[in-house]
């Protein structure tokens, strides 16, 4: 009669090359399409109409791609966050396939890194996660590191391995959806008349509006995507009586909020780094502004993409990122650099 | 590089026939009719149950007719209310086809009247807006009126048009659902047995039950709506730090409690009136009450037709309206004045 | 011109052998399911994933289990609690058919019993319930019992019916699904590798994790299932302004907090007793612990069961029950006796 919970993984439970199963397959559907609209201020016209999508050359609206994302990365939590101390960053992100009302999501990680920090108490493991559909194909995949506790801290360190990361996914290596086709695009009807080639690189946006967060509210977003880690949602999870609202529920906030200067932004299919880089509770107001980085083009008709970096703070004025010392200013929540397709 | 974000419309951007196509269109489905129910106590079985409505004559439950309007309604947010100082007045709203899971929604306004303040500062603006579905067939239509500011106070005044609205729509203009049939209508399952003929105009109803608003649910639905007029969400948008309740929110919240008294009054096919007495927030206890105004009749079999004011209150007894200097209650939150369509 | 609002069934109102056809048939759908996640830490795989479902012999991932009974006592509340002193307890609860998007639920009760207080104010009244789908079909059923109020209270005393009611359902009268069959059942997307076998009665398990209640979150759910009764939703409904959570609530807080060492408790097939031992109120977090009460076999390939009792509290050390006087301790919210089919 063995325990029959699980204390979750410890940083010595890792070893690079180690594949990771996760449980509790989901099948989605257009609820969880409304639920976006519930839950965020979104507002893309592709996720939000399936005509819209149909005169865009897909069979109908697909699932919003951060909700994509977050249902991954939900169910890879009780194996690699349930004894995170900190969750450090995101890398080479990209969308592969939409995923469709009717689709069923399981999540794969594999193991590619880790160093075991100075102190001995704790250490860094990069995972590389792959979300897939109920025909076994790659739907998303992205880098993740966090930093784990040890169990038994007089085990010895392993050997550092320390994955080769690119700072960015190139424009290349992004996958359009087959189909797409932004040629007869109806900008009046998606909301904002401007064009890729209407963005400069360097341009800078500020979204205007800001959402008052609610505990009932990102309890509810968490736990729609079967995130269960206890700081979310416990208030004796942590000795000050506050929880944490989950990294991804700020996302995607300042992705809907951004609708407001980027609504031709349609799809997200690339994610190359993501900070959150200071904790987000009840009470705060999420703003967000963006900065364009890059453009580029694709072999889609009408398609192009545009890097941006999208920042949501809770107060401060906008366009601030760091202080004098190189860190994040204290209302920073999130950094987050990524690619989106656009009407060319 | 032009600015990407927009300010809205000002008062003076505001012209007799100009057309406003909303963008943002919606695909709809039964996520909607379950969110319906969890955001109100609705009850009403047409909007519940399928097999309910098939023995009603349709084909399948409608999307509720108030959820239909508010997602027309969000769609014109922001061309025409981002800047409004006051949601003035509703009338000669009339639904002209049920609007079923899988359709798609959009809007499109027309201004029909605009009219200077005295002050010069802001003027007065009416819409009729249209809900089209994806076969470009309106599916409901509503005037609205609006106090908007300038931009520009030294913008010349517009010549004043002020539209003909009718006191109420007649009710040989009502529009019943095809194929609806009332004749062999369930009255226990539908939870009454108060057919239309039971009513006597006049007559006042106190619906007894209250619901406690809290900030997430009423965020939850303006959202689903896809309003995203900052006053919902945003505690710095007003300077003593309250978010505004969407009207929408209290019509919807008034007439699921109306259930009890009005079960059969099952389908709003017009809207006479509807005034938001007095702005509602977090905390407030909802009430309702019904007077009725008329009794009608329709062409199809069993269908009656009964015109209904409702009130929403946050406290203070029920019938009572105005005070002796003939302005609304300081407890009254709604006076709405509709046509519901009831077994004979 | 009759009152039109109900002011429900008092004590006297109920008589053996009476038969109360509920009112408002609600058909479901996979938004229900959706919901259920968001509203609750739901991870059971089955209840999550049509693939995992169809693995298992099913068509289809079927409605879960609480959120059908939720459905079904929802409906029953206006005729049966509206008076309610108090919420006595459940027995003899049996899931007879999974319950398939699509379906469209209805219920009906039997009165089987009532017994007068000593006081001549109130008495008992025992009901059996049946969840009907569209086919006529029953697809659970249970047994409650209520206190209610006297609203005459000169009324002479009914002759006393006091049901015979089994402690438990036995193993032999469990149904199982058609189809159901876990000889291929996949535990690794199950999330655990506990048998059947790999339970001891008498074992007890702490499911650590916890959730904090908020207001707007079990009114949401309270009313998903169109459960109206004012002490869930309204601050004046109680001398103390608090409102009491839905028992139902807890119930399904506690089942997806017990996936967290029972995740292969699969299906709910018996409900043998339920007792609501204290209320429950917004900031309370709940937490919930087993104990295996019995274990049995089915005709069902791979298919075995497990009797459980599951316990909910707000705090204090699990495994906790009773104190000195043999009265439920303060923190304890549920005592649920239920039986799970599981993996042999």
């Amino acid at each position: 009669m063995a325990a029959k919970t699980s204390a979750g993984r410890f940083f010595e439970d890792y070893t690079p090359g180690q594949i990771i199963t996760h449980a509790v397959p989901r099948t989605v559907g257009t609820a969880e399409r409304a639920l976006n609209h519930m839950l965020y201020p979104a507002r893309h016209a592709l996720y939000s109409s399936d005509e819209f999508a149909r005169s865009c050359g897909l069979r109908a609206s697909p699932l919003d791609d951060m909700v994509a994302f977050h249902v991954v990365f939900g169910k890879t939590v009780p194996d690699i966050s349930l004894n995170a101390v900190a969750n450090l960053g995101y890398a080479g992100a990209r969308w592969l396939l939409p995923v469709w009302p009717g689709d069923t999501l399981r999540a794969v990680s594999e193991v590619i890194g880790v160093k075991e920090n100075s102190s001995g108490t704790s250490g860094v493991v990069w995972v590389r996660t792959r979300g897939l559909n109920q025909h076994d194909e790659t739907v998303l995949e992205y880098v993740r590191w966090v930093m784990v506790r040890k169990k038994d801290t007089s085990a010895p360190a392993p050997e550092t391995v320390i994955p080769d990361l690119a700072a960015a996914v190139p424009a290349d290596r992004l996958v359009v959806p087959e189909g797409l086709d932004f040629s007869r695009y109806d900008f009046d009807l998606a909301g904002e008349p401007h064009r890729r080639g209407d963005y400069a690189v360097g341009e800078k946006i500020d979204h205007v509006d800001g959402v008052t967060i609610e505990e009932a509210e990102h309890m509810l977003a968490t736990r729609l995507w079967q995130n269960t880690a206890k700081v979310h949602f416990d208030v004796s999870a942590r000795p000050d009586g506050t929880r944490l609202i989950y990294g991804g529920h700020v996302i995607s906030m300042a992705r809907a909020l951004s609708f407001n200067g980027l609504a031709n932004a349609q799809m997200v299919v690339g994610l190359n780094a993501g900070v959150h880089a200071n904790p987000c509770v009840a009470g705060d107001t999420v703003r967000a502004w963006s900065e364009v980085l890059d453009r580029a083009e694709t072999a889609a008709p009408g398609v192009g993409a545009l890097r941006l970096r999208l920042v949501a703070t809770r107060g401060g004025p906008p366009f601030e990122l760091r202080g004098e010392d190189g860190k994040y200013l204290p209302d920073v929540l999130l950094d987050l650099d990524y690619w989106a397709l656009m009407p060319m």
